[in-house]
């Protein structure tokens, strides 16, 4: 298939990449030029600007949150200026479930169509075309994404015909990853205090009744206290949480923890360079308060007090 | 081998059933002769007293909380005055770590051994032999009673050598699943709310970033609100948090989500009946802060407001 | 002085009332003309359009909430468009630091001038010109306005010349007051369920260390169940714990005190009826979490358990 | 009045030498022999162990915590076993409603007579006999104490006849003063990042609608981060909301923001000093989580952003 694609971070350029793997034919278009030219050496064509993405009958996009996708798609020879009639703008960002019911409308009066279709990973997933794809919208309008999706990821699922539900599921996926990260920050920190090896805990939850990836993953980085490079953002977590909280605000359902979650992201995001780190550098907030010292470990063997 | 067994609950007698199928000789004992009787049947020898349970080089306790584990180890006649010199105290049971502390320098005091085994997984994991065990304890005692662990167990993972650790690690176990319990409940009072099914939103989220018992079951529990009967009951699960959090207090560690979790399970247990629902019903509380109602899910294709 | 005031609520109409019996020229203007009517029974002229409020040196907006007072400012043949050059804008809504900062800006463009002088008081307070008024402004402008304020309130306090700050200091002090709320609710369900009286509580309370109307007033609502008629209804309460957070988010400052009122409100509103509630409601969720029945204090001189 | 006087720290030796000078003859009793000459300098007879102090038909036990009035009412010769048939043990200390009903029962069974009398206020107010008392207890007994009463306190306010409900009102205004410092805490940062000056908003705040010294007191220590020397010491302000919590957890009352208290007193006492100082340094925390820098109110009249 033919199809446009906007937004070339470390996870849109991954999955540009391998949807010219599997012989899709991509415009790419990103501010900057910089990261369309390593695409293009793949074999992507180039877009010099939004409207030449525009001229498949899909175009997708991948980009950091709402007012992204906003300037993308509302400005002036934007895709909604500049899609066809009947073409399909395929959503991929984590973005509000009011911008995806806005789309939706903007999209419909003009006879355009689109689904939400964001996507579950961190980057080296989507390196690795094994993403996990939540769909929503029209069938026949995901039938015919499905090429697109199948290049991508691993799994494709739908959750019904309005394309801001697939939004609102993604954002419920990433509060459970937050709910994890302080959940395990607040073990680690525990279990360290009492002077127990962290890493050795994290292995015996995870081969035991959490084994999973994202357990593993967060439980390691929070034992190591390696939150630099992120994989994914502390500000990108931080939009989500927010997000997910004004989508329960406008439903009328308090969330506690989600209210937590809020919390430390805005102290973590106060602290020098928490800007820099990966999201699970929340786990490392309930250690700070315990005064938890990095060689409080050292005798793993023994537990305080 | 031959071990007593002290404690025939779900869990001990699932447990001691599997001992005597491996062919071990257990000799049982529960303050209840009917529970005693049941597993004579299938080949235990019957204890009348705690002492009789005591006659081997093991005796193993499988008991509701730290009280009950108190009153059979340091009653007149218990385990502490019945078991021989050298013969290990294999404590199994969900315990304080003040606890798992006194019982480790009791018997040492009196030249006998003792290790903590706490197990992972409800009732139907414990009849099916696969539990998880987390040991902690001198080595060489943990090799003898492996024979025991093999045929209760699918894994057993040490956290060292102080008993007391492995009871830590069980308690941050359970706090991590209670977590979640909280963290689906949030979650799916939103999607609840928005209209979509909460079931298909398990699904998706259990096949995608968490797929693991632990989502399913507790996902599927909330979505369907079967909190009855109780393969965990809440005041067992309160307990466990109320033994994080003391545990926590003692090593100057706050633990914000645990004092969300405590709150929610004294809610839940002031309700009329909530202490014989399964500790998944914390996980309905979020929805009934929402005023989420049951029939609220009729149009799961449309999401609102 | 001669006026105009736009709004004519609970909360205005009161003041504007006052500011006719201090011998002021008053021109009223509300959106229902049955309001306007009883303040020109008293003496006001009446104004038919915002632009007839603009005729004086200062006009004063008292309005619900942000939206309100964007509406009459900003909209065509509004306050913006229709105030001469130097007037001044006295905003004694309680709006949010953005809008306030709008407004600045927007005044200041063109010309004119103004000051926020939000008001702390419930509706009797304004009835008997017992308001106290947070002022920020330009000094001089601030001191033009000084005849009007001693009209409505009983003291008049300055925060600086920029009148955000008012508004500020303003949505803090609801904060406090919320949190009072909170904490006696939490207190009152607690006594409540030893057995012992509420309101016996709320006055040992109050004639010792908290001798405060602030106390006595919501301690009472309480203990007596009484949230309607809302003197200040739980949906404006809402607002201004939002207009809180989003000034504490704005600036990076986590407010989990903050957050749980949020919640809380949250929950409140979602309730039957709710939002007719005078926001004391607030104080009584912790009992309902309590399961605390209105006879349970029959026996007040007993304690359980 | 006759009466024996056990506990001279900050407090007791104040309400100990106000007996003095009111003219009652007082046996005091201290640990530290030190404090005992101070208040024999001022009058007081002294007392070489508890019996000696329990000679008249009063005691007053005026100590730290449950452990200490334990220790002195329980051990072998404490008041107990020394008080004369029919005297009274005067229970002010702030200790938990459990020790409470162990005390009345204790001293019914053997003759003696008991009622609760714990105070509120600082030290100052102790020096200058300001206290307010709250009482509980049989109220020709309450009668008889007082002359005492009237010389320590400058009011005396009863909740009932079982003396453990004075103390739940005591913990209850302690919850509600900690509450104040938390909300305060987190007001005081929301401003203090904005730029403005926060002793001036304190003061707006307290010449307005909260007009009272627990609210000047902790809000200018708040803003002049003056913690040290304590009035009271954190650790006794944990110890209170711990026995809040205790209460409330036996009763089956859910307090969040109790939850939130006790989480802050964990941190603030795992911070190298956080024992030495006053209590209101919880109100510290807020500012630390925002990077609320000293010198941020350089410009106090432009608030940012």
């Amino acid at each position: 298939m033919k199809t446009g694609f906007i937004g070339l971070g470390h996870m849109g350029s991954a999955m540009a990449a391998n949807l010219i793997k599997a012989g899709h034919e991509v415009i790419v278009f990103n501010r900057s030029a910089q990261k369309r030219r390593e695409l293009v050496q793949l074999g992507a064509k180039e877009a010099s600007c939004i409207a030449d993405a525009c001229e498949a009958q899909t175009v997708i996009t991948m980009l950091a949150d709402d007012s992204a996708v906003s300037a993308v798609t509302f400005a002036r020879s934007g895709i909604l200026e500049s899609l066809p009639r009947d073409a399909i703008h395929i959503s991929m960002s984590t973005i509000s479930v009011a911008l995806a019911r806005k789309l939706t409308q903007a999209h419909t009066e003009v006879g355009q169509r689109v689904v939400s279709a964001p996507v579950f990973g961190r980057p080296d997933m989507a390196a690795a075309a094994k993403l996990f794809i939540v769909t929503a919208g029209d069938p026949a309008t995901l039938a015919a994404c499905k090429p697109l999706f199948d290049a991508i990821g691993q799994k494709t699922l739908s959750i019904g015909t309005e394309p801001a539900a697939a939004n609102l599921v993604k954002l419920s996926g990433n509060f459970l990853s937050a709910s994890l990260i302080e959940a395990l920050g607040e073990t680690l920190a525990l279990v360290g205090k009492a002077g127990l090896d962290q890493q050795t805990v994290v292995d015996i939850l995870t081969s035991t009744i959490f084994p999973v990836p994202a357990y593993k993953t967060y439980g390691g980085l929070i034992a190591s206290r390696k939150f630099e490079p992120a994989a994914f953002a502390s500000p990108l977590g931080f939009k989500d949480i927010r997000l997910t909280l004004a989508a329960a605000e406008a439903l009328g359902v308090p969330m506690p923890l989600g209210s937590l979650l809020h919390d430390r992201f805005l102290r973590l995001l106060a602290q020098e360079g928490g800007d820099r780190l990966d999201w699970a550098a929340l786990g490392a907030l309930a250690g700070q308060d315990a005064r938890l010292e990095p060689n409080s470990q050292a005798v793993p063997s023994s537990i305080h007090p």
